[in-house]
């Protein structure tokens, strides 16, 4: 039975899902953290189905142990991949959360019709799993999705250089994202490209960020499950399974100032 | 005891190591090879040297355990971080041989003066093991080496489009890379880029390219042992520790035809 003094635990295939685990402190600073990125796997966005499910299955072992009341997949590979196996494997020990839910939730607000682009890893893209579940609440929204595999890996090497500026353009200069009126960032890498993608589309592209509404969406279900720590201060550990310099000045980057990455082994 | 007819094992973080594959294939067919790509963990260029140590002793006892006759780590940033490791664990059991000492021993040709430049994965050029052979060995030769992270993941996403050129030419402009007379290509998908890289030097830059060194190696060490199998026709087995269609498509890249890769789970 969990109690609202439990940790929340947020995992992601490395230091990205950051992005959702600073948008939680922010909004519910009371809770304690225990986030787990799964660097000796990453990245998981070109690995198959059955081996992120696997990982996703390992972590969620041991941020159980860690006794947490829920569990977010702050990951778009992980989600699309991982989470049905997840939640059967925790049952009623904790909740599970993903990234997709929340921001398919929240495209509730485009009543008209819409063409609508997504960039994501080719996991997110080929799983289809935006493609059914807009499709089957928003028929009036045409979906194109378009992978942009290298660009989370470009963002953690680069930062936002020319490198990334030029990837990025040959990406979304894709026929598939002509015309699209608004663009879903299915990766937690991308907000970091929010102005960069802003400005390639000439300010006309209307730019879906999921960040904030997967923590409002956490936030909302705590509440709902009188889980919600309102202590002032809550602990966080950052836990990855491959310790690197590199890692931990990334970390920086997504989580917009310094913290300590812990190495504990998955295996 | 090894005999003639027992295998060469050959691994790599992924299917790049197929180039050093294709070679000792043509060199020596009448051998058996048995490969094995950790596309589990791949790429190794990112992650500590304990984890590619880790990984490389698991693929190690696969192996062995198929009683390979020789072990060739066919990738830069596992011979840097794990050659050691990985000779000390198999003992008597099989000959380890990696990718940097051969090519190493071939520039014993450069008898003058000289500045060479290298690219590699961070973990190879961290390791600074190519820095301190040269040294030891050739003190007239000044290496410089520049880290070219993604230029493996990009040529696996892209192979040799746009894309990949716009990538390798911001990382060659690099003023480390001014003025070299020679360039190790240090990994093994950079072969692929030779014509690209030969084309931004201007033809001005001799290329190093490891990949026929290392099967002019392994036949030597092979015939020095007694160990060389001449026969006509050997088999080829080809595992992955995760297995996706973009990897096997990939797999046709680096190894010229198609081949197929079976998935082998490595935990």
């Amino acid at each position: 039975m969990s109690s609202q003094t439990d940790p929340i635990g947020i995992f992601d295939s490395g230091i990205g899902g950051l992005t959702i685990a600073k948008s939680i402190v922010e909004a519910m600073p009371g809770e304690d953290i225990v986030y787990y990125g799964d660097t000796a796997h990453l990245p998981y966005g070109d690995k198959s189905p059955a081996t992120i499910t696997a990982c996703s299955l390992r972590i969620t072992d041991l941020l159980l142990q860690k006794n947490c009341k829920m569990i977010v997949i702050a990951c778009n590979s992980a989600s699309t991949a991982a989470f049905e196996a997840v939640r059967a494997h925790v049952g009623d020990r904790a909740i599970v959360m993903n990234v997709v839910d929340p921001l398919v939730a929240s495209l509730a607000v485009h009543k008209e019709p819409h063409k609508m682009g997504l960039i994501g890893t080719r996991q997110t893209v080929r799983s289809m799993v935006y493609d059914q579940k807009i499709q089957a609440l928003y028929p009036h929204i045409t979906l194109v999705s378009h992978p942009t595999n290298l660009l989370a890996s470009a963002i953690e090497e680069f930062g936002r250089n020319g490198v990334t500026d030029s990837l990025l353009s040959e990406y979304l200069s894709h026929p598939d994202l002509k015309d699209i009126q608004s663009l879903i960032l299915a990766c937690t890498h991308y907000p970091l490209l929010k102005d960069k993608i802003n400005t390639f589309f000439d300010q006309k592209v209307c730019i879906i960020d999921p960040s904030d509404v997967v923590s409002a969406s956490v936030h909302q279900t705590l509440q709902e499950h009188g889980l919600h720590n309102l202590g002032s201060m809550g602990t966080r550990h950052f836990h990855v399974s491959d310790y690197t310099d590199s890692f931990e000045k990334g970390a920086r980057m997504f989580f917009g100032h310094t913290l300590h990455l812990e190495h504990l082994a998955l295996e």
